[in-house]
């Protein structure tokens, strides 16, 4: 008896139209334990497309050692149904990845960088300056033939390692980013610590520094049960583009926990309550959350899935 | 190593102390199927004092055969330790509940009403306007009395019935409870449906009609997601008392879930983030939850407190 569909009611100063990108294929099940197989995959990603997303990252060209999750992205990129104004960017960790990328005829990708020395470091085994020019060997030549670049720039908020991360800090490795040609940048909180004020500073300074919010893209985490308001502040701010994870897939894998990804579905809830279009259909969005838990075996993190499976 | 307390970054527009309404020992425990020993719940308040809790709603005056779990109120609030500064609100849900909690010494209640007429047949056995008598009937001789007086206005985002429900049937009730002598008056999202567009456009419209949001305070449901994106809103809209339950207890008690009351521990870290005083110190607080937790034998449904019991 529950309702199941928030009321709509408009709030001044945001956007009418967010692009929710959907990161719960390539992000979300990269930290899921359950191996999926590849036509799971490829059946999840059309259910979402169905369901009304209309850019959804599908895997990642990692090598398979490092994700085996993902070692299937040829096969299972080459078996998506492409259609106008479906876009399925891909993640490229170097440039072996981009070439196998290419190879199964990927028109967007996206690369990963860290605004903090420490986790180039300890993830990438270089320095920031090192990691930003293996990734500008890729950037430059996607550019060049004409590809779509994401630039996703981790630990913007705050580093498990360094602690506090200056906004000016962010901003150099952003305007690098977008030096190299990148199309979009996305501010990633990926310990989950940002509060609503500081998502504002660093859009408010990279707004101030020339970058336009509509390059800009919002990756929030929930660990600390931030993510939603932040997402807010971030709209108020000028983003447009948000992504998500369908049910939230890549939340802590015990049950207790959902610290992962923002959870489409809370999103869409929000999004749909302040009567600001994605194009997403909620039942259909929460439907798809559930048949994936079902193969994974466990209920889906996202609680907008929960309440709706409950009503 | 995760960081251990948010940056601080202010936002524009946001008040510079915030009252948190701990209503964890009752609106949280009223919730909890384990029963928790009398001692442990006055331990429980008194840790929550200390970690600079303000104002603790302490329990309900209900009759035992509804609440089985607060049946010891009149013993646990002579067991209190008062203090300067430190605010124990009751709930007393009829006249007989307002007699018991004054023959203990009781000096600050809470009453509690729907925006509804269905919730007040189906819950209340009466009609709307039956329980706004009933109420006044206690209102008047506590306001007489010099007692402050909190009126609950639950189901004022939505009613798992009536469904939508619309923000002037709302103020109507909040101008009744004001009219009894109510000092402040408690918005209820008892289903968790709420957008901050709809928080919005409910304390715009009672400002409109000549309630100061000082007077106004907002108690959100996580049942979505939702909770602190509407307190965020809330704020903004010059709310500056905000209810929350420490651990997030009440929540749903199976462990995948926490749908209940917004977590203390999600609300000070984004307060704290926000540079936004509220006097409790969120590792004291902490660990005054985890504490519960481990009387009610599984974790806290705060995600802030799972983050920072895994750092």
């Amino acid at each position: 008896m529950t309702a199941r569909l928030p009321q709509v009611f408009p709030h001044a100063g945001l956007p009418e139209h967010v692009t929710v990108y959907e990161v719960g294929a390539r992000d979300g099940l990269q930290n899921e334990k359950t191996t999926v197989p590849t036509e799971v995959k490829a059946e999840f990603i059309e259910r979402l497309a169905n369901a009304g997303a209309s850019v959804v990252e599908a895997t990642s060209f990692v090598h398979p050692k490092w994700v085996p999750q993902l070692a299937d992205a040829d096969v299972l990129f080459r078996l998506l149904e492409h259609r106008p104004g479906l876009r399925y960017p891909v993640l490229v960790p170097n440039l072996r990845g981009y070439e196998r990328a290419l190879a199964c005829g990927v028109r967007e990708i996206a690369v990963f960088a860290s605004a903090t020395e420490t986790f180039a470091q300890r993830n990438l085994n270089t320095t920031l300056d090192g990691a930003l020019a293996d990734i500008e060997a890729v950037v430059t030549p996607a550019i060049e033939r004409g590809l779509w670049v994401r630039g996703y720039v981790s630990m913007c908020f705050g580093d498990p390692w360094e602690g506090p991360v200056e906004p000016s800090a962010v901003a150099s490795v952003v305007e690098r980013l977008l030096a190299f040609g990148c199309h979009e940048i996305s501010l990633g909180d990926t310990i989950g610590t940002a509060t609503p004020g500081h998502v504002r500073a660093l859009i408010n300074l990279l707004a101030d520094r020339g970058v336009d919010p509509a390059r800009l893209a919002v990756h929030f985490h929930d660990t600390y049960g931030q993510a939603l308001a932040n997402t807010f502040a971030a709209l108020q701010a000028g983003i447009t583009t948000v992504d998500a994870s369908a049910g939230g897939l890549g939340g802590c894998p015990y049950a207790e926990s959902a610290t992962g990804n923002l959870a489409t579905e809370d999103l869409v809830w929000m999004l749909d309550g302040l009567g600001i279009d994605t194009g997403i259909d909620l039942p259909a969005l929460v439907e798809t959350s559930r048949w994936m838990a079902d193969h994974l075996g466990r209920p889906a993190p996202s609680r907008a899935v929960q309440a709706l499976t409950k009503g």
